[in-house]
């Protein structure tokens, strides 16, 4: 997926909004946007949008000094899911269908996000989601797939979500890997996050090597790119993996919550869907 | 009212919309959007939000050549408000209160602002602002103030809320003066644009010289400004008048809906409210 002209002025509220959680100096803030604002014509539109957004966090750390402005978000909302860990076990536990439930939960998951500008409940959401219709649903194209894999490769997207992530994962039956940012991108999950959240007693926990809130091909390390060829089922979650890998070969299946109206209309969906999409069905 | 980190965004928002307007070229809008981005670090926080937004409508004339990108949209708006005016007379008609009455449909004709990022219907705004509480209400000073005028200098916003604007001039009952901005600028009236709305048939209409979409002293004329400082009573529509007038010594009459979350928190008031304020009550 390539950067569209609304992404621009996102770069400049992710900004202020990135800005405002690293200080409450708007001197500093202004500087962040002045050198926003001024990297708008370096942009290439055929990047991804998330190769965009990289900008604006590194530029937010270059100026703050601040490596992790999200530590304490990440932190807060692993605790929160966490917390409501027992919960989406019974969910699991009254299920007549405990995969698509943990598919759910894990869409669910995916409200935790501060790169955009929504606001979200996670347990508000999560009751919301687990019976919302799916606007995209290629649920049996999944089921084959995964009866077929001898294991798969999970891309995850946010920190608190990856909570949610365990609940599918132990679902899923067959050894998982699950791919972690390589540096701390907003609140996108990190190795340190994911082993938080309980994945290393569930799967192995790897990074795709990006640096970006998305897995872009160009940024990640050989190693993961011989794992993403080599996978028999890929499970991708969230917008920034969708824009990363929308175009891929490979067959992935997106699963997602719409939070971004580019992003929607790219998936030919509406914003607040949410997606169980195979990128190709073999 | 100085800028705002808010309004840096939504200058960018302001960019992509104007551009669009008048063309469907990507890459022209690009240009606009790498323009105005690269703009950012000149912008002074200390400038009105209407001094700082007319550097994006600036940079959409030069890198277009399109003076005037919302012509069309004014003339747009004036027919329909004109279409409407036999139902604002009839409200008049049947009120128990004319003045106020004139004072509420004045005000709903302020959701015609191609400025902000807001969906309107002229006829459905009408139908709810002309029973909506007000979140401010200075009316007994308004009218304790215009008994004892002789003339009322009116200082206007947009095309198309003009037509509303005549509905309150007639019920002012004494000589009124008109202004509207020097240069077309977003879809605010011009003098053409004042004309059209039959504005010349009751009151004299004249220039503020501003080129900004505001009344911004600095940039007004000397003979506007003689006025302003004489004038025995003065109203303002809009928030583009708001952020130039608001600090000003003379007392001025502020109508307005609040359109935009900073310019009501500035008032006090919520976004979407109604308000008759008067700047200081003598």
């Amino acid at each position: 997926m390539k950067t569209y002209l609304e992404c621009l002025p996102c770069m400049m509220n992710q900004a202020l909004r990135a800005g405002r959680i690293v200080t409450d100096d708007d001197v500093v803030i202004k500087k962040i946007l002045d050198e926003v604002g001024d990297s708008i014509k370096d942009v290439s539109m055929h990047h991804t949008p998330a190769q965009t957004g990289a900008v604006v966090y590194k530029k937010v750390k270059e100026i703050t000094g601040c490596e992790d402005p999200y530590k304490q978000i990440k932190a807060d909302s692993i605790k929160e899911a966490l917390a409501l860990y027992p919960k989406l076990e019974n969910y699991i536990a009254e299920s007549d269908d405990k995969l698509l439930t943990a598919i759910r939960i894990a869409i669910s998951g995916n409200v935790v996000d501060f790169g955009v500008n929504k606001k979200f409940s996670l347990e508000d959401d999560l009751d919301k989601i687990i019976k919302q219709d799916f606007a995209i649903f290629d649920y049996s194209e999944f089921k084959k797939q995964l009866k077929k894999a001898n294991s798969v490769l999970y891309i995850a997207d946010n920190a608190g979500e990856s909570v949610f992530d365990r609940i599918l994962i132990e679902q899923l039956g067959v050894p998982v890997t699950y791919v972690v940012r390589e540096i701390p991108i907003i609140n996108d999950v990190t190795y340190q996050d994911a082993i938080d959240s309980g994945i290393g007693e569930v799967a192995e926990i790897i990074s795709s090597g990006t640096t970006a809130p998305g897995t872009i091909m160009e940024l990640c390390t050989d190693d993961f790119i011989k794992q993403f060829e080599n996978a028999d089922m890929i499970i991708s979650k969230g917008q920034g993996n969708y824009e990363g890998l929308s175009n891929v070969e490979q067959q992935v299946f997106f699963l997602l919550k719409a939070k971004c109206h580019v992003i929607a209309k790219h998936i030919g969906v509406k914003e607040d869907d949410i997606v169980l999409k195979a990128s190709a069905i073999h």
